[in-house]
């Protein structure tokens, strides 16, 4: 980085101190899409996180997800705390006019200076929608704001592990979905804090808020779960040892047990959503009094050096390095049979290797 | 690799070449949980690949996917054909019982020796499920089946970019699933060559049949998309070039076009599944005679280098490397901010490509 970028990037982040939106919206941009200087920034940012309470909100299409988030959001105002939203569709880079609908529907609350909604459905960045998701609302972390509300749509395990990257991770579900959440259960258990029968006066709401219940006095729920978000990679050994982590103040058995709580609202009525309010208020106490906050952001802290490796040693395969002259180039090789992808990967993999281990030190910048 | 090594490789293949199913069981297993030689495997056995028809399936839970696989395979054993069904669970490690509630659903068919049947639900290796899921399909075309189907449940993009590395896909709805659909209808548009409403015999199927054909008028489906599997990475410009390939013996615009058919099924009864299985043959033909299988193989290829590039690098990282071990040490640094992640990923990712880059030639063992 040149002393120009260097003194631009001061200038960034002393109007991102400042408040100003102009210079929020500038480092997001900058952060998702992996620009020149995005990891400066990130590792600038680093020691300003830890102040927001992280709701993750995921469930199926149709729950209502959206309009319980901005009756969230409105009560949260009401308190005079400042909130931001991401909503994230990971399902298609195609459903950005669903978003934009959102966005709309959220109305007043968009005008609202307290209130910042950022939608997030490219799926173009090398660290993928999940990490871009995550440092997204690191920036707003660290912009100030009270609450971050990531909010997902769908109930693939994709979907739950952004909501699961959470402080406190809200399962939507209706009435109707008995199928989709039965088959779901195990993994929905698992990545959950919180369950909201949303469009609770239509019928069959008890039974479906009840059905949970039991399955959850089955479960042990989040607290024990050692399946990292990792994509893809099973360090769950690792994430065992990562929870014996440092001695526990008081020993595991004595610790208070989170009962995850299952709600009823009718969102388009504001009903049930005080106490949505006051059971995240509640959750966010617990995570502090327990120590599990501690826990999860260290298991959060290996999740994220994780995958900053794998997108470094990508974006120098594919970003920075030949990768694609050389894979394209051996294609004709490859529809015919004369080389494997095997072969190919080994020269790319090999080339990569070689330029990064030929770096003279850490690069200053993204 | 040593000599010893080498002759039991080469008795493994022999008797995976003579049709032994335990030999096809241990080269899935060693391919699946990317053992020891596993590469070599794969490169040994990709001469053979290209014969067998690969049939994605997809579907919400609760569609009926696996008692319409058994219904196929029932079909396709009746023609004297080898089948091979993957059934495949990327949602959740946990839900490994209901996959193997459907392998008894199966029933007869489970017992054939025409037929393999093989559940995969981990997360465990390093390439991801996607990658596995397309590997363990290799092994199984390579053996000689006639017929691959991937059954996978859910309709999350990580799903869908399982069944859609498909020769053909094939999207299974009900008549209930109306919202669903509608939320998911561009990624589904966009994957599919087939739609099956299953159920039919249930109210609405007739108008979820319509609603589907409406929408695929609207749309120009899979032929167009560019969008490629590869795990979020965006290199859509990419494929775009990969699609101009070779030269077109005929221009596009002169091409016979697929139409994507919208059929109605009864898997319990066996209606409308000869039906299904004639569109499949159908559509088969059309991916010779249009010359789409070809573009389908090259850009597949071209998939396949890019997951092999990535697995390749994080495995020399986090298996072959000291990666979780400087993590390790560097979790109370991060925990107390002394460090950030990105100064951790910076010093795991360098190791990874020193070591990557010192290796005098290209490892003959996996």
């Amino acid at each position: 980085m040149d002393a120009g970028a260097h003194a631009d990037r001061a200038a960034l982040l002393r109007a991102f101190d400042a408040g100003a939106r102009p210079a929020l919206a500038r480092v997001i941009s900058i952060v998702e899409n992996e620009r020149a200087g995005f990891r400066d920034l990130l590792t600038a940012l680093h020691p300003r996180l830890g102040r927001a309470h992280r709701i993750g909100i995921t469930g199926p299409p149709g729950a209502g997800k959206s309009t319980l988030t901005a009756a969230l959001v409105r009560l949260y105002r009401e308190r005079d705390e400042r909130v931001a939203v991401v909503a994230v569709d990971p399902t298609s880079p195609f459903t950005g006019g669903a978003l934009l609908g959102d966005r709309i529907r959220m109305g007043e609350i968009a005008l609202d200076p307290g209130v910042f909604i950022r939608s997030m459905a490219t799926r173009g960045s090398l660290g993928g929608l999940a990490l871009s998701t995550r440092e997204v609302s690191d920036v707003l972390d660290a912009f100030g704001f009270d609450r971050v509300i990531v909010e997902t749509v769908g109930v693939g395990q994709s979907e739950l592990d952004i909501a699961a990257a959470a402080d406190t991770t809200v399962v939507i579900v209706v009435p109707e979905s008995g199928d989709s959440v039965q088959a779901m259960k195990a993994g929905l258990m698992e990545a959950s804090d919180l369950f909201v029968v949303n469009k609770s006066d239509r019928p069959g709401a008890e039974r479906m808020a009840r059905e949970l219940s039991q399955m959850l006095h089955l479960r042990l729920g989040r607290a024990l779960r050692n399946v990292p978000a990792h994509h893809g990679v099973d360090h769950s050994r690792m994430a065992d040892r990562l929870k014996q982590g440092p001695p526990a103040a008081t020993p595991p058995e004595e610790r208070p047990a989170w009962e995850i709580p299952v709600l009823q609202t009718v969102a388009e009525t504001g009903q049930g959503v005080p106490g949505m309010l006051d059971a995240l208020d509640r959750h966010r106490a617990w995570l502090e009094a327990s120590g599990e906050r501690g826990r999860r952001r260290r298991s959060r802290m290996a999740d994220r050096v994780r995958e900053e490796v794998d997108r470094r040693l990508r974006r120098r395969a594919w970003v920075e390095g030949r990768g694609d002259a050389v894979l394209q180039s051996a294609l004709d090789d490859l529809e015919h049979g004369r080389v494997t992808p095997y072969d190919v990967a080994a020269r790319i993999a090999g080339d990569a290797a070689e330029a990064l281990s030929q770096e003279p030190e850490i690069p200053p910048s993204g």
